[in-house]
């Protein structure tokens, strides 16, 4: 490397993001030191994003920045918490430093709009690969959890589904992805405002990284249902929407990288939920309800057409 | 993959450590809710290990197991800070159940002897590398830092120095290396007593990861102070103390990997100190004194013979 990874540090991480009140010590010792908020729980996630797996090698850098982190900052939203602290593990093949400049500005980017701040991580030589834990508040009483949906909740969604699993098609197919798409699958928009939106209103919740099936099915897991999905109720973009009309639902149902929320809701609440997200400008759709019987029933417009279930569905096979 | 990733997480990860009174909720779902505790802050590290720079490909898993999280221990005994909860990201090139287990086994064990409960994280297929994420509790007052040194305050290191790094070298040179060195070298103990003896007590504090003066660069950096260091109080096993006699001290000066602590005390308080340490069977040695000239002076019995100046030292080289 042509910089030490002190100098690496000292030009590209140290003041990459604002700066918290509740940052005691930053960047540049062996631990961050953070000031937990007094009453709340401090929820903490985790995402790897490897070169190859989760990322074409020549994705734009500054892309890439944004969605290391923007996957971590959609596990907050799906337990509905606030955004505070970042570390961030980088390794990478060479001290490529436009890179490493254009990887921060999309980190930073999207941490300064949620008022994160990068505290701490390492950098180390090796294949491609990033890890980020991100770090937020949220009452214990407001949490949302996989395991709390009950039979009879309503299913909603934010935004569409299957963008990304429909370019992430295209491109392994070798065919052009339209600009929109790529948009959705390389710079995913965590849904952290929605979130602390249905913290305390909403009973289950998981954002959607495996595909809807497979995460509805960790919900059905988690809180002893099942579910059923009306097909024709799934929001979907145009481009989906041809795919789908041509009898190919695995876009929508098994794509994963759309990062979009899936939570349930009490009956009883649902106008009342539906109306505080629409007035905050957050998109939802009602797509089905979760049931006392076993497994996912699709009720499609022709009968549970699903082909190409995709790898994201075995996940759930129990 | 034979396993799918949840199968993995449910086999191998959970109830993997102990259950801590403070995690609302562990591992499986989008994030783990933890409870901080009132009045002190969290202390926050991440390292990662990337295979065939941080470690032999062939090394034994429940080693590995141990040292990824032994490293970030260490993060936190160089604060001061109280081990609590750690988030693992493990990238495999296949899900070797055999290699799982064991490197489950070595984490876990060390997690269990601390107190430490893994509560979420990501597994991911690639090139073998861990990233490990520790938290730990400190009270603002006595947290330690590398700035916080003073020009005339005594320095300390724990253990003996450089004994990872010889077996390191050995290794390199396809040298036999004897089974204490090597245990020195892939199964360190982080000073996680010594570092919690020492909150509150000790100023300046680091762990030896790059190297005694590398280390120490850091923390004159950081407290704007320069440093003596006497080569004949370095604390050395037999092995390294042979080698040192022949004129090399690369591996106690510059070896990383000790994961000893290296610690400033005020000099009125360093009998009480020393003798804190010792009561607590904690082996700690006087090694040199910070000064407020600038740069790292070597007192030697030999006037400052240092062969083979490794790569680390070029860290403080500003």
């Amino acid at each position: 490397m042509s910089l030490s990874e002190f100098e690496l540090i000292r030009t590209y991480f140290y003041g990459a993001t604002g700066e918290r009140d509740d940052v005691v010590l930053g960047i540049g010792d062996d631990c961050a030191l953070l000031r937990p908020r007094a009453g709340e729980l401090v929820a903490a996630g985790m995402d790897t994003l490897v070169a190859g797996r989760h990322f074409r090698e020549d994705v734009a850098p500054e892309t890439l920045g944004h969605k290391a982190l923007a996957v971590n900052l959609s596990d907050l939203a799906a337990v509905g918490a606030e955004p505070a602290w970042a570390t961030l593990s980088l390794t990478l093949p060479r001290a490529d430093t436009t890179w490493l400049a254009a990887f921060m500005q999309g980190f930073s980017a999207l941490a300064t709009a949620h008022g994160v701040q990068l505290v701490g991580g390492d950098t180390t030589r090796g294949p491609l690969s990033i890890t980020v834990q991100v770090q937020g508040f949220v009452d214990e009483s407001a949490a949302l959890k996989r395991s709390a949906g009950h039979a009879g909740d309503r299913l909603l969604v934010s935004g569409t589904l299957g963008d990304a699993g429909l370019a992430l098609q295209y491109a392994h197919a070798g065919k052009p992805v339209d600009a929109e798409l790529r948009e959705r699958l390389d710079r995913p928009t965590p849904r952290v405002t929605l979130g602390r939106l249905l913290a305390g209103q909403a009973n289950a919740a998981i954002d959607i990284s495996d595909g809807l099936l497979a995460d509805l099915g960790h919900i059905c897991a988690g809180s002893g249902t099942g579910a059923h999905i009306e097909l024709d109720r799934l929001p979907l973009s145009a481009a989906v929407r041809d795919v789908a009309a041509a009898g190919d639902w695995s876009a929508p149902l098994g794509g994963g990288d759309d990062y979009e929320l899936l939570f349930s809701v009490d009956p009883a609440r649902l106008d009342e939920i539906v109306h505080l997200c629409r007035s905050a400008g957050e998109r939802v759709a009602e797509i089905g309800e979760l049931v006392q019987a076993d497994g996912i029933k699709l009720i499609g417009p022709e009968e549970c057409v699903v082909e190409g279930v995709p790898s994201g569905f075995d996940h759930f096979r129990d």
